[in-house]
C-alpha cells in the first residue's frame, strides 16, 4: 500500500480545518486534502502582507469553503471547530523583522491566537486531531548541528518568542487535557504558491522573483548552511502527523538534506533558470542581530516515528518552483 | 563599604517603579527602596486573587505613590514610564493551577502586558534600568540538580509558559534594542508579607496560616525537596541586579541552599512554632500532571557576578515568617 493510499482512506469524506489555508503551505495542503476526498474548510485573513493568496486555491474553489476570518476573531473561530477531524493550523506572521518592528501584532496572532484555538478545541472539540505548524526559528542559534528536538528552544527574535509560546501551549494541551495534537517544526519551505513578493515569507521567494524578471539575486552574507523542504513533502509530513497515532504529543522536525551554502543555492538556481546572476552583500545591521547562522536539521525523528522522508531533492524543487512562478508570476505580485 | 552604604547610593533620590508594588516581594522591595531615600511609585492591581494587599505598606504609604493600575492597561501603564530610573517588573499572575483553568488571564498578564511594557520603555524611556521577576516555573522538570541557568527551559503549565515569554521579551529587548533589563529566577520565596489565604503565590503561605490558625498543615506527596530565598534576600538581589553593570543582559537563578523535603519543611515549622501538626497526602491527580518534582538552584552565577549571597537561613526564615504573621494575620485573611 503506498503512502497516498492510505492517506487517502484516513482524510476521505473527513472534515478538515485549515487556518491560513490560503496561503504558501496551507493552500498545497488542502490540494491533496479534496484529492483525497476531505471535506475541506478553509480560514484566511488576506492580510496582504502576509502569505494569502486567492490564486492558491485556483481550481478548487468549488470543493472547499472559504472563511474570510483572522484568527485574532477568537469567537468566530471557535465557531468553526466543532465538527471537525482534523484542524491543520498554519495561521501564522511569518516576518522576524516585521515580528521586531510590530511585535505586539505577532503576539497576537502566534501566540494569543493559538491559545484561543485551542482552549475552543477543549471546550468545543477535543476530539480534534490536530497538526500546528512550528518553525526552526524557536532554536535560536543552534548549539550543535545538524539540530534535533532535544535541542534547547531558545528564540533570538520576537516572531521565535511567540511561535515557542504557541507550540508549547499544542504540547501542553496534549499532555494535561488529552488534545491530539503535534507540532512540526519546519525549516525553509520552497515550492509553488510561496509569497514571491518580498522576504516576509521565505529569501527565496524574491529570488525567484529576481530571477524571473531578470534580476540579479541578492545574497546577504552567503556562507550560512541551510536545508530547504520541498512543499509536496511539507504536506505529506503534515498529513502523516494528523494520520499517526504516534505523532499525537510529539514535536517533530522537518529537514531537506543535504544543507547547502545560501551561495551555493544562488548559484543553483541561476543553473537551474539556465541564466541570471547573483550579488553576494554584506548582512544589513538589523538583520545580523536576530540571524541565526548556520541551520539544518536531523529529522531522523519524524523518519522512524512516522515514516516520512523529503522525496524531492533540491534541483528538483527549485526546478519546479521556477516552473510554476515563469506562468503564474503576475499573480504573485 | 557595606552593600547597605553601597546600595543606599545608588538609590537615593533616585525614580523607582514597581510593578506588584503592593504584593509580597514587590512591598518589601518598596519599603527597602524608601529606607534608601529613592522615590518610589507602586502599580498594583489588587485583584483579589493576587497577592496585593494594602497593608504591606503600612507605615510607607506617606512616602510612596501608589496607582491602582492594572499592567492589562497598556496605555495607563506606558505613562507611567517616562522619568524612572529604575523598574522592578513584578506584577504577575503566579497561580499555575488558575492558569491551567483561565490561561487566556495568565497569558493577558504574564506575556502580553510584559511586551507592551518593554515596548512603552523602548519608546519612552530606553534608558532606564530593568528588573524582571522571572521563575524556576520556566525549567518545568529538571534534567539535573542543581538547576543552573544553563538548564533548557520547558514550562509544564501555562504559566510557565507565558513567563518564559515574558522573560524572553525582556533579554531579546536588552540585546537587540539596548534596554538595560535583567531577569531573577526566583524560586520559592518566603517571608512578611506574602499571600497565606490560600497556595495561589506559594504552598508555604498556607501552612503558615495553618500553623497560626492550630490546624493540620497538608503536605501533598512530601517526598519533593526544594529551596526557599528569605524575602530580604531576594530584595537585595532584586537591588543588587539594578545596581551593577554586570547584570545587564543576563539572567540569574535565586536559590537558598540546602535543599529540603517538604516533609521537612513541615516538621521544621512545627519545631519553630514549638506546637502544630501534619498530615502527609497523595497529590491531587490535576497538580500532579503539572508537578515538577525535585528543584533546587544552582546560584553560583548570581553569587560571581553580583556578589549576592542568601544570608537568612530556613529555620531564622520561618521564624520570622511566623512572628509576622501571628500579629498580622487577621489582614491576610
Amino acid at each position: 500500500m503506498t503512502p497516498e493510499v492510505s492517506l487517502s482512506h484516513v482524510f476521505s469524506g473527513r472534515s478538515v480545518l485549515i487556518t491560513g489555508g490560503l496561503g504558501f503551505i496551507g493552500s498545497n495542503l488542502g490540494r491533496a486534502l479534496v484529492k483525497f476526498g476531505a471535506r475541506v474548510t478553509v480560514v484566511d485573513a488576506l492580510i496582504p502582507e502576509y502569505g494569502g493568496n486567492l490564486r492558491n486555491i485556483a481550481g478548487i474553489t468549488a470543493k472547499i469553503k472559504v472563511h474570510r476570518t483572522d484568527v485574532r476573531e477568537h469567537a468566530k473561530l471557535a465557531r468553526l471547530v466543532p465538527g471537525q477531524d482534523f484542524l491543520f493550523n498554519l495561521a501564522g506572521q511569518t516576518s522576524h523583522m516585521d515580528s521586531m518592528t510590530d511585535p505586539e501584532t505577532d503576539l497576537e496572532i502566534n501566540c494569543r491566537a493559538q491559545l484561543a484555538l485551542l482552549e475552543a478545541c477543549r471546550k468545543h472539540n477535543p476530539g480534534v486531531r490536530i497538526v500546528f505548524a512550528s518553525t526552526r526559528q524557536i532554536y535560536g542559534k543552534p548549539d550543535y548541528l545538524p539540530v534535533d528536538e532535544r535541542h534547547p528552544v531558545r528564540p533570538v527574535d520576537v516572531n521565535g518568542i511567540n511561535k515557542a509560546a504557541g507550540e508549547a501551549f499544542h504540547l501542553l494541551y496534549a499532555r494535561v487535557h488529552g488534545i491530539r495534537a503535534t507540532a512540526l517544526r519546519l525549516t525553509n519551505t520552497i515550492g509553488p504558491r510561496m509569497r514571491v513578493k518580498d522576504a516576509r515569507q521565505t529569501f527565496v521567494g524574491v529570488w525567484v522573483r529576481q530571477l524571473i524578471e531578470d534580476e540579479p539575486i541578492e545574497v546577504w552574507g552567503g556562507e550560512q548552511k541551510r536545508d530547504f523542504t520541498y512543499v509536496d513533502d511539507a504536506v505529506e509530513a503534515f498529513l502523516l502527523a494528523a494520520a499517526r497515532e504516534a505523532a499525537v504529543g510529539e514535536v517533530f522536525n522537518l529537514g531537506g538534506p543535504p544543507p547547502v551554502t545560501l551561495q551555493r543555492l544562488a548559484e543553483l538556481m541561476v543553473e537551474v533558470n539556465k541564466g541570471g546572476a547573483f550579488v553576494v552583500r554584506a548582512f544589513p545591521a538589523e538583520r545580523k542581530k536576530i540571524d541565526i547562522g548556520d541551520y539544518y536539521a536531523d529529522d531522523r525523528k519524524i523518519a522512524r516515528l512516522l515514516g516520512w522522508k523529503p522525496r524531492t531533492d533540491l534541483r528538483a524543487a527549485l526546478t519546479k518552483t521556477l516552473g510554476y512562478y515563469r506562468k503564474e508570476l503576475p499573480h504573485y505580485l
